[in-house]
């Protein structure tokens, strides 16, 4: 039987809180649900009212699909309202937060919250991302592709290869072997983005620089010419409009490259007499951290990124604060971009003892959003960033602690951001209650208007694809999309997953790849897989605006779900290899499983009801969606 | 047999951190220990490097009593360095942070954390506090006494009433029945008092001010003229510091009473002309929140404790910042205090949209400890408020939430801090896993060095004393006693509850009679148990400085421990009314059970040694404290 206890949720969706974004001041209704059966006698609203804990008894309000729905008033006093709620029964008070239900008083840290002072980019939580490391993905014109020798660095010239050449396995130095893609081709790739089901682009860094990935910019203020320049990007990102698609660019404010206007120290591309580098007297010498004998500060160590200093006031001037900085320029038309992707933000304006960015941060979403405020900041961080999504920094990152690497351990890889060898050997096969405890401690961290934002992913320019993982069962790719589809927030699929591109491990040039245009794409399993998602997702509410819960976790197994009050996805996943039988009890939610026992994607899954749901007999490495009618 | 995995440790004590409080830039020695037989392959130390996780694996630097002790080298390159363990064993690998380990990885929340900007009141963890409500403590000028309609307040008469009177009970209106306690009676006392084992005084308020009370000040300026005046207090404080004693004083800066000199609503103390209330043009007008026909904000509506408003610069100049302001004059010469208490700290400076606690606490305690680097800054919270400390801001609250709730709730009582009483009704009773749970959830989010601080207690002028609940079992003083002396941070005692003084529940009236002189005090079990536990925390460097951690929690009964490498403390509790075995892992701490099986009061218990421990057959409402060797 069900137990009433794992019945009792809410969450920040309008189903629970009449004005998820309240103004401050305003009164709102949260609602909690329980079982129609439980034991509750009495149900309450704890909050604060200026640091001081209030009760408030919720009433019963409504019956729907077995699920009782209580509701008690809160007035917004605050821009920042924490609450969470008490259910008593006999010899039992239960407390329930955004972490689940404890049997005693919880900390404070996983209450619900409210903002009013948060202006959330509403599009994001109904986007699917799809990201484009530019140089590989489509030459829409090749009279502006690099030529080999047309320049070097280090002494190393850059190549032109062949679009169907396979790329060389390296990560030293910089990454010379140039392929040809470009903005236009990914303007004319539109049609196929669209179709596909996409509804954002996040393109990699495209400011004017030496190398295929340009973190190591010369330029900020021009798009790379090889890339078609600055014209480029407004023709892109009016057509992506035009069509309903929103872009958002890649951007390291953490450091330059070594050949910047401002830096310049080898003279490659501007007068070695200009920058920092040569002349302490320039005007961006103080914009380095610079040292005895000329020695800098370089990021990771690397002396081709030197460390921006953000002690310059100059610096921030230029970077965001100024209406033609780095950062407004690009959200201004004709480029009207959709907001920042933000490379290495985890380490962003820390220096040791000059740690700046919880001044900073604040200051750049406001010198962001009073271009576009609507304008999402995203940001790299691959770790619990708790701190930074608090509603006045970021407004996600990009989702590995609480996704990629959750969902990529559980199927078989390791932790692909610990990469201590030992950890690796020991070979431990992550519990489907591990998968809950990570992602909720992630998650349960965050206001609603911020789970909502998460930037969900797989695979990235940094993370070998998981589909070139030979050594993981078949299902991993559908595994991990369904995975990152069911999460609150933005899916993404990183370019080419669709195409099931090719690619090798170990190196983060193996999964840059050139796009395989010759492939018949559309045909392919994972373009059907991608496809159904972004349709699904694009249809049904409860997979943009729904809540989410894990339904179940035991051993090899779990479930999860995302719904409104009307309908209600359910994923099942296994990393067994052998059948799990797996009880599931969806009258959590208050659904049922599909007659046919069928799920998105066809695939037909044994199973029996049983009371509060149903026991189903997973396959091997089940990784399975139900679209579940209500009860 | 021990399950080696609850043997993984480390804390932030001198024995686990070379250089518990660093400077920035200091590479400091880390250390974990696990048992000598556990199965780990590797163990690494995760931290940061300005945004940037790092792992180094540790060494095996030695070995003792079945304990096996890794290290690390750390660099403490930020004023704020976290921080937490991984242990590698064939098909596992371990996290392991302040809250305990996880088989997945765990979100910052709980990480070690180092400050190199803290300056921690070193005295305070070695120190047993004795709070005083003073106009109850004892007379010793009877000259100063209040006299019956000497004035009146509301239309209340002030009443003077015979030492051995039994106290009223009521909560309504001001407490204006006077005893005569006073300042000088407390120094008549100080022997007493360091007879007990007392290293540190903590005065309920004594500025003047109408009530017994004193929360409702009309002069920050001045001690009020029945406790003997400026000059008393400076008697005091300078006889305090002669015995080795340290006295921390008790504030209101959230509100003054409305008979304040600043405010002056009735004209009491004052001539009615000055003040913000009849007088709109008053300097301090913008001292207090008026609204239309000159309504104000009073503290939780009460009209009698007006609220401060900082908003007011020239507020903020007289409290805090102006070198004769209130909080900088008391820790002058030659009051010479050693801290502050403040009243309702969880609500000051918090009015709604102007928010300004976490502005205005750092200005505090920098003005605070301009005047004494050493000074404690305890603050009233009743919850979790994490959030404060940081370090720079409280050193401690008063630790209801960690400490008084949590083991009176364990007792019987119910949590005192939540009055709802359906959820009283519910008559759950706690486990040892909620116990360990609460107090962990609490302790893991705080550094070590200002877990160190925390103010534990059991009774206070807010909390009806729990030895006169009689529905409790006779052991509960004895069970909270032992609970809060092996905490980290300082124990206290609350006036008379070594003297077994009576009183009455339900009201704060019940805990505040006048001081029993007249009985044989130093003849009562609780002075024996109180005499006793502040000997051995004089004594014993565990009890002090040692490390903390439960070892094992169980239904009705849990096992707590205090230790150093070489001497352990071990406290063993039962809420059961049966008696109950309880499997206690001696080894996790290298220790062993005393030979003959008595508890540091003399009680005698059943055990059988057994693989990793002993096995105790525990009495009813057991409340043991053991004094274990090393094996």
């Amino acid at each position: 039987m069900t137990n009433w206890i794992n019945g009792i949720y809410s969450d920040g969706t309008g189903e629970f809180v009449s004005s998820p974004s309240p103004y401050l001041g305003e009164t709102v209704t949260v609602r909690l649900r329980l079982l129609t059966d439980a034991p509750a006698r009495h149900v309450y609203l704890r909050s604060f009212h200026n640091g001081i804990q209030r009760f408030r008894e919720m009433r019963k309000a409504e019956t729907a699909h077995g699920l009782a729905y209580y509701e008690a008033p809160l007035t917004v006093n605050e821009p920042r309202v924490h609450y969470h709620f008490c259910v008593v029964a006999d010899g039992a008070v239960l407390y329930y937060t955004q972490r689940g239900v404890t049997p005693y008083v919880p900390d404070n840290t996983y209450d619900f919250t409210l903002l009013t002072g948060y202006v959330q980019p509403a599009w994001v939580k109904d986007a699917v991302f799809y990201q484009i490391f530019p140089e590989r993905f489509c030459n829409g014109d090749p009279s502006n592709d690099v030529r080999t020798g047309e320049y070097s660095v280090d002494g190393r010239p850059c190549l032109h290869r062949d679009w169907s050449d396979p790329v060389l396995d390296y990560n030293a130095g910089r990454c010379m072997d140039f392929y040809g893609g470009d903005l236009r081709g990914i303007r004319e790739k539109l049609p196929y983005l669209k179709k596909l089901g996409v509804t954002a682009l996040y393109l990699n860094p495209i400011f004017e620089a030496p190398s295929v990935h340009k973190y190591d910019c010369v330029d900020y203020f021009h798009v790379d010419p090889h890339l078609g320049g600055d014209a480029a990007l407004a023709e892109l990102t009016a057509a992506a409009h035009e069509m309903g698609m929103r872009v958002i660019l890649d951007i390291s404010i953490n450091h330059t490259g070594s050949d910047h206007r401002w830096f310049n120290k080898d003279g490659v591309f501007f007068p070695k007499s200009e920058g920092a580098y040569n002349n302490p007297m320039s005007p961006e010498r103080g914009y380095y951290f610079f040292g005895e004998g000329n020695a800098y500060h370089g990021w990771f160590g690397n002396a081709r990124l030197p460390t921006l200093n953000y002690t310059s006031e100059a610096l921030r001037d230029r970077i965001y604060r100024a209406p033609d900085s780095v950062l407004r320029k690009w959200l201004k038309p004709p480029y009207s971009i959709d907001g920042w992707r933000f490379d290495v933000a985890d380490t962003f304006a820390r220096h040791d003892d000059t740690q700046l960015a919880h001044e900073l941060w604040p200051e750049i979403r406001r010198a962001i959003r009073r271009e576009n405020p609507q304008a999402y900041i995203l940001a790299e961080d691959w770790g619990d960033c708790a701190e930074y999504l608090r509603g006045d920094e970021w407004d996600s990152p990009m989702n590995y602690f609480g996704c990629a690497r959750v969902i990529r351990e559980f199927l078989g890889q390791g932790d692909i951001h610990i990469q201590m060898p030992a950890m690796k050997a020991a070979h431990r096969r992550m519990t489907g209650e591990d998968v809950e405890a990570r992602v909720t401690q992630h998650l349960a961290k965050l206001p609603w208007v911020i789970q909502e934002n998460q930037f969900n992913l797989i695979d990235s320019h940094d993370a070998p694809r998981l589909h070139n993982d030979r050594s993981l069962p078949e299902s991993a790719f559908r595994a991990a999309l369904i995975f990152q589809f069911l999460l609150p927030g933005a899916a993404s699929i990183y370019y080419g997953d669709e195409a099931e591109i090719g690619g090798t491990l170990g190196t983060n040039e193996g999964c840059r790849w050139p796009m395989p245009w010759d492939k018949d794409i559309e045909g392919t399993e994972h373009y059907r897989l991608c496809h159904t998602l972004c349709a699904l997702k694009s249809e049904r509410p409860a997979l943009r605006r729904g809540g989410f819960r894990f339904l179940c976790a035991h051993g090899p197994a779990f479930a999860m779900a995302r719904f409104t009050g009307e309908e209600s996805f359910v994923a099942v996943l296994s990393n067994s290899p052998d059948p799990v039988a797996l009880d599931l009890p969806l009258s959590l939610i208050g659904a049922a499983m599909p007659e046919d026992g069928t799920d998105v994607f066809g695939t037909l899954v044994d199973f029996t009801h049983a009371p509060g749901g149903a026991i189903l007999t997973l396959p091997p490495h089940a990784a399975l969606l139900f679209d579940c009618p209500a009860v």
